[in-house]
């Protein structure tokens, strides 16, 4: 798994497998992934890069992020031939994207580098507004008017994090996959001021997980639900209504974990 | 000058006067104040209040702030007959504003409380992104690509602070007033990583006069001006092509002081 030097492989006409990492403002976008009949975040970088590289240009992401879930540390790979470094493609791409999408660093990689299936585990951070919307964070934070009982939130909370099986926080339409259970290590509510902070992190998400989590918390902290629900619903091995999904816009991918 | 009790006044039929404070993104307004063919912040306030208390109402802001520039607390008055008390009139307001316009509060004032010329002094944040733009600071943030000297800039500042003649810093299109002489009572320059604030306070701003300010400082910091042409500009007596001004987007009306 060494990184090939890039200038050299475009030389010999190999392509060079590029790691990227992005963020992007999700608003505009219906999600990461590209679909028929809407534009995806995927599908302007692709562009992007076809008109630098004069080639079409296939981008692997680390995973899908929603309709509106924004990123700061979304990671993709793609094949390349570019002899004049990461540098210059770097600001190259900073020309062609549009303000809401950043690639924020390049480098070749191991030819056998994937962005998805070498991932160790992610982060992502939900943000609520205590009270009515802010103008500034309409777009980014999830406001919430009714008083939220943060100690609540947190009873919930402890319950949640380690390895368990997250059946009840997987909504329908993701992958069929082997297992749910997943390992979430880190479950952490940090607020300042009118602005709370969920801090996500785990070896994987299952679909719309962050969110299922975070909206059951939020239900913990209004009084809707008690804290030991929460055990409860990691009981159940399957979707319940009980549990609701926060909205996408609080949501940011924000890093991806590598070996 | 005491408040008088607003349900007292309203069933007496004499009109309250209101002070409010409001927060709103100026990206998708002309300005704060109404003029032909473009919507502004004060129209959208003044429909929503009118709306509200089935009668047409006159709202008036402590200032004009040009197109894009935001507001985290300007301030205005109104004459209103509303018998329900302010914070049923807050909520009404929050249910019939957009998201980008947020009125943060409202308070019965002394019947002769003018938002604009009982202001004592005005404070402006100035939002700086040092490098490529981040996707969730295009609208509130000026990026700068180029490297910026923040202790150049900081010798421009000390030049620039305290009671001066700043017509060299007002842009033709103001109102003309008797004086140009302001007191510069704050003018500082915070970093916090990527984040560049310069903190503007004076008795009053002339036209384009903060963001004059800050298109010089800028110039000073990328060295295509000296510190020493600070001091200089103040002694020009009037506007020169020199002074840039500094893009309307990263600016905020902070706060607007009253005795």
């Amino acid at each position: 798994m060494n990184a090939p030097d890039a200038a050299t492989s475009a030389r010999a006409s190999v392509p060079t497998r590029w790691k990227a990492v992005c963020a992007y403002d999700g608003t505009p976008y219906h999600g990461w992934q590209s679909q028929t009949n809407a534009v995806a975040v995927q599908d302007v970088i692709e562009r992007a890069l076809a008109t630098i590289l004069g080639a079409p240009v296939r981008i692997h992401g680390s995973g899908r992020t929603d309709t509106g879930v924004h990123a700061r540390g979304q990671v993709f790979h793609f094949d390349a031939c570019w002899p004049h470094g990461a540098r210059r493609l770097l600001i190259a791409l900073g020309t062609k994207l549009p303000a809401s999408i950043q690639v924020r660093s390049l480098a070749p990689a191991a030819a056998d580098f994937h962005a998805r299936f070498h991932a160790t585990g992610k982060r992502y951070i939900y943000h609520i507004h205590l009270g009515a919307a802010d103008p500034f964070a309409t777009a980014t934070c999830w406001s919430v008017l009714k008083p939220i009982d943060l100690a609540r939130m947190e009873a919930g909370a402890r319950l949640l994090r380690g390895r368990h099986d997250f059946a009840a926080f997987c909504a329908e339409g993701g992958d069929e996959r082997e297992t749910t259970v997943r390992d979430l290590r880190r479950l952490e509510i940090v607020r300042r001021g009118r602005r709370v902070r969920v801090i996500l992190e785990a070896d994987g998400f299952l679909y719309k997980m962050a969110r299922s989590l975070v909206g059951t918390l939020v239900n913990i902290g209004l009084g809707h639900l008690e804290p030991a629900d929460a055990a409860a619903l990691l009981h159940t091995g399957g979707r319940i209504p009980k549990v609701k999904t926060a909205p996408a816009h609080g949501l940011f991918l924000e890093k991806v974990f590598y070996d």
